[in-house]
């Protein structure tokens, strides 16, 4: 049974592995609202679940404690369990999909825990860890659907209500529904006015379909960047505290948690990974109704893949007009890459990638294709350059 | 004069204004020694130039403030001025150079500055500050060689001291000085103990190059990514007090600054500019004895360009085995380009762009030339797909 006594001990539990993570005002995401970022990112192993897997593991008795742990995770729960198992002196063992990126299969190993790869998907690495559980007789560390897991997690509603008193609404971040359950069952227990919304990638709405059915649903499949939270099916647990104490649930889509993550860079300097950035994406796209009140932003987590963070910013920049390409049509003669490499120089922009194509399809026999791709400051100076070009007579595609 | 009152009284002023920036332990950083962040990246404004000048202003007569500061910068200090300047009631009008980003003029107005884009580099906008200071009789703020605005900076010291009593070292970024001035002024008289160490990049040396012949010395020329560093001149009161607080001036080069922002945005979730990632590439390159030591690197600000900052990511992509490039040299027959997808395809590369040329210069009159970039998953990955695609019958150049 989940108490307010049990996330107390928690967070007294908790005190000599996690950081209290700063509450950062953040003015710049919402002029509609004061938005406050609660940065889980910047706990320990870059996510919150390293709470929720300590005071579990916390719980255990010394026979269970003796026999280990086991999880299945291909993120951030992995790291959790590794940190917290190594610093009680308890072993761990993780199963991870053979897909799961590198760097977090590293990170889980560096914390110290056995890693079994599992070919397949992660309900493949699930099952196997199921398996070894009964075989090994060692703990299964559920990533959500746990009363003490949800107390750790409920641990960050106790230091958001100590961060900011008079806070009206915290935004949460939903996967499989631990996080939003712990937080929400502290908060509402302590003081019921405060607004608890929970946020969903659009991909994967489990849970928003569970409390919209009334029962708990299961999605065949789930697509989003936000892979924190891509999950197929609420918990029993979780999904009655999300019934019982969430508000309300939205969804943002995979466009909407790219646009946050990008003005979590520019404006807070702050890497969060998609879950963590959905919150904030659910407040700057309207999704929740807060205007005019004290908004805490959950951030849940950082652990995004710097390939994948690479894009989003590739994304925002185009979308923002500042990267820009264009296909010049040319008369196949010398001296024209001059003339457009000239033009754009005047006007400023930085050219960082160019291809120059002979004789395609559709163009003049004598015709070719320069296709630049240059560094520039908004839309009106892409249109700027644009113009001095077509005043020059080149041709733009 | 400055002096421990005069910064403690700062640090009282302050308050209001800006945030006490948390210290966070990053174990990640190094395995020689424990390293902690002092995270200026997080203040607002994203930089710790606030500071200076809202002490700085806070000591003006209310005639000056009433007739309003004046001040050049391309960056930091014209974000740290005009803020501080709202939050005491002052006008503020800063002279930018009008190569300056976009985003950082449109962050100087946000925060309620009157901007002047002056036609030329940082040194015509400077002497286009002087002038206009002599005829609206307004306050220059200086951004470093100012006594009020040295004792702004050295609160972060009384912070650190608060935050880490038995810190050993202090690695501070060094521009024109003021930052480390301060901070040093501020630990060196309250405990001696502590070795404060500076950082400068590696293609503006100015304060290195000023202790080292005793003199202030004037560089003609500076480069670096680090452009909140890239300063030609040191101050004379920063000069002075560089020589007797400083324990010692290292530089480091432009990668290895780029390899610690990465860095800091995979292990610690932090988004960093140039200047403010120096100090922890110090100390990840080995440039200073902190073995064994509780080492504060002074993370002196986030303002990175996006652009710039996706050029970091590629960069260390790149050397980090994360991105490949491989030109293949195929017989102009069909079926080839099927080949080298389906090894690909199946040794896990993720295709991000192709291009295929045709009779080149120096290949064979029927080959052709393909170029394909990967994401992979570190080098031992490229190898494989290299290998897997020469046992086919495939050529690599």
């Amino acid at each position: 049974m989940l108490t307010l006594d049990k996330i107390y001990k928690a967070s007294h539990v908790l005190r000599k592995v996690i950081r209290k993570t700063d509450m950062i005002f953040a003015p710049k995401l919402s002029s509609d609202c004061e938005v406050y970022l609660k940065t889980e990112n910047l706990q320990v192993t870059g996510s919150f679940k390293v709470r929720g897997a300590s005071f579990m593991m916390s719980q255990l008795s010394d026979e269970e404690k003796a026999k280990g742990v086991i999880a299945c995770s291909a993120g951030n729960h992995a790291q959790g369990v590794a940190l917290a198992a190594a610093s009680q002196g308890i072993k761990s063992l993780i199963c991870l999909p053979d897909g799961a990126p590198i760097s977090k299969v590293e990170a889980t190993k560096s914390y110290g825990a056995e890693v079994c790869m599992v070919e397949g998907v992660y309900d493949d690495a699930y099952n196997k860890a199921l398996q070894l559980q009964k075989e090994l007789g060692c703990t299964f560390v559920h990533p959500f659907d746990d009363e003490d897991v949800i107390a750790g997690q409920g641990t960050i509603g106790l230091e958001i209500l100590d961060q900011l008193p008079d806070v009206d609404a915290v935004v949460v971040p939903v996967g499989g529904g631990g996080l939003i359950s712990g937080v929400a069952y502290a908060i509402k227990n302590l003081n019921p006015n405060v607004k608890i919304y929970g946020v969903q990638a659009s991909g994967a709405p489990s849970m928003v379909q569970s409390v919209l059915d009334d029962k708990i649903e299961r999605l065949q499949s789930v697509s989003t960047i936000a892979d924190g939270i891509a999950v197929k099916e609420p918990g029993q647990h979780t999904f009655e505290y999300c019934r019982k104490y969430v508000d309300e649930l939205v969804t943002v889509t995979d466009d909407e948690i790219s646009a946050a993550i990008l003005a979590l860079i520019e404006r807070q300097k702050l890497i969060a990974e998609g879950a963590g950035a959905a919150p904030v994406a659910a407040v700057m796209f309207g999704k929740i109704p807060v205007k005019g009140k004290k908004v805490v932003c959950l951030v849940s987590g950082g652990n995004i893949d710097v390939t994948i963070l690479s894009r989003v910013i590739k994304r925002g920049l185009l979308m923002s007009g500042r990267t820009a390409t264009l296909l010049i049509e040319l008369i196949d003669k010398p001296g024209q890459l001059l003339g457009v490499s000239k033009i754009i120089a005047e006007q400023g922009g930085n050219v960082i990638s160019i291809h120059h194509e002979r004789a395609n399809e559709g163009s003049d026999v004598n015709g070719c294709f320069l296709r630049i791709t240059m560094e520039t400051k908004d839309y009106a100076h892409i249109e700027a350059i644009r113009k001095a070009l077509t005043d020059n007579g080149f041709k733009i595609v």
